[in-house]
């Protein structure tokens, strides 16, 4: 198996080559391209690495985040990212790609060179979040790649974010629910109440009905689906409420009594657990779902670990074949609306 | 000042009697009138109060949390909350209401018995909620009040926002800022792209741009503006992941070593009070505004103390006059909007 990693795209260039290193090591079969200024890299390979599974590609140019996705993917032709998507979608004997650099742009690049999987008009960003359950994560398809959808795109997050799961986690026949604002059936705004017949008339998902906001963590549901923006509050909202809630136990304690401050240096390893549980960067990437390749987006402050763990995703979906199945599962969708008609 | 109290609308309705006869034991200057059962009141009344300063409305019917807010609204006309709004806008003496009923109930029964203010289509539900300042509270408008939202009333979410922190918080010239997937400008679903320049070009707020969910808690911004169903989204996402992360904490002490555990105990203090900041129920209440009245929504699940608190709250929006402030604001944006025509 071969993968191309994105190695100049997120925060630290060094440790994806060190990401890319680790990888090779734990998995005997595994090849990888790194993208990026090759003088650097090679110089982090010399003094890391001494196998022959990782190779360089030479790249001039870099997407920041504070490029315009459009105008980068087009413009930057020589940037890693624009060169590891290129080299996926041209050559076959790469099965997939790792990339921290930036989302939009990421978001861009795989539309425009790895092109949409046929019948998929709104490709979209899944990330697997932590819940309640130790252990269980579940889906959130669109967390941000499109603003505003319509009914069919919510569809297709669904069938995709179904398959994603079966192939990320194992998970048989798992439970996607649609996001709104109460739990009875005609609650939401009117993406969700067309979009809610769509889904419960779609065989190949097993629909559960409209979730809230609160239970999204509960661990009962396996694919949250949503529009874009509110997947992005939803994400954002975890976020921002898990360090909002650290900072506020933190503070508490620092204010409280001598035996609280002796308490809180107790627990520490249970917040230093609970903060890897919550921190982006320590989970599994997102991947882009919807486009023909695989493409998995590692935090933009992914360490080593982190890389390596992304890398790990990019093969077990590949393993997987999740791109095939997507395709199987759009085309009973298009088959079974030609019987209804 | 006189309030009318929903007596009857909550979980414990005797908490409900409870938490009036708090507020006017220590406000000498308020009576209250309850609408409910009247035997159940007078009975919890001649146990635990020997003042005048309550009387009671009987009536013969509950709006349930089961109840659809229309029908309720129209057919439950002996119902404790109708009554009690009927009773606010017919009886001139009377000031306020506080409800712990069925929100959608309260919102349907708020706009045909209170009205809308002249130049508000969609009233709102502002509830104000922790950030991680300590004792800093921040307003989110709308938070499930409407589903899909025009530009036009998330301007005026954002003018009877900042009137409702100035009122309620004594903030003087509050930061408004709309909730987005992106902090730059050009950032947001096409609601959000729309409403922006609106916000920008609104005098009367102090308008700071875009705020990611992420950053909602950070006790930066007193008004966060957004539709309806976003707003739900953030609110309840919130709850979940507050009370997620709770659990995490406790999970992994009580799994941890025994220091973990003696460290757990010793912390106690610190995450009730953690737990209490989080929880709706100790908190203020939320308001109906953009109705020609105070209506103030105390939580379902309310007790005496925090029934008491909503009741002082109405008290304090009475007093600063927030429906003439906000009815200023109003007036003030269509000379403007006159003058630029």
């Amino acid at each position: 198996m071969k993968i191309v990693l994105d190695g100049q795209g997120g925060d630290y260039p060094e440790q994806a080559v060190l990401g890319a290193i680790q990888a090779v090591e734990k998995h005997k079969d595994l090849e990888i391209v790194i993208c990026g200024k090759e003088s650097e890299i090679t110089q982090v390979l010399a003094n890391n690495y001494k196998g022959n599974k990782i190779t360089v590609c030479d790249c001039s140019e870099v997407i920041t985040n504070d490029d315009v996705p459009t105008i980068a993917v087009r413009e930057k032709k020589d940037s890693s990212m624009v060169k590891a998507l290129r080299m996926a979608k041209e050559d076959s004997s790469i099965d997939g790609v790792v990339s921290s650099g930036n989302t939009g742009a990421l978001l861009t690049a795989s539309l425009f060179i790895a092109k949409r999987i046929k019948g998929i008009s709104r490709p979209c960003l899944a990330p697997s979040l932590p819940t309640a359950v130790d252990g269980k994560c579940f889906v959130l398809v669109d967390c941000g790649a499109n603003a505003d959808c319509k009914p069919i795109n919510l569809q297709h997050f669904a069938i995709m974010g179904s398959c994603y799961v079966e192939s990320l986690f194992g998970v048989q026949n798992p439970t996607v629910a649609i996001l709104s604002n109460g739990q009875e059936k005609g609650k939401g705004n009117e993406l969700v109440k067309e979009t809610y017949p769509i889904l419960e008339g779609t065989k190949s998902i097993n629909f559960v009905g409209n979730v809230e906001a609160r239970d999204i963590l509960s661990g009962d549901y396996d694919v949250v689906v949503c529009d874009g923006f509110s997947g992005n509050v939803a994400l954002k909202t975890i976020e921002g409420t898990a360090l909002c809630v650290m900072k506020m136990i933190k503070d508490s304690i620092k204010n409280g009594s001598l035996l609280q401050k002796i308490g809180g240096l107790l627990i520490k390893p249970a917040v230093r657990k609970l903060k890897s549980t919550m921190d982006v960067n320590e989970q599994a990437g997102g991947t882009v779902l919807g486009v023909d390749g695989i493409i998995v987006k590692a935090h933009g402050s992914s360490k080593q670990a982190s890389i390596c763990r992304c890398i790990e995703q990019a093969m077990l979906l590949i393993n997987n074949n999740i791109v095939q199945k997507i395709k199987e599962n759009l085309s009973g969708l298009e088959e079974n609306d030609n019987q209804e008609k």
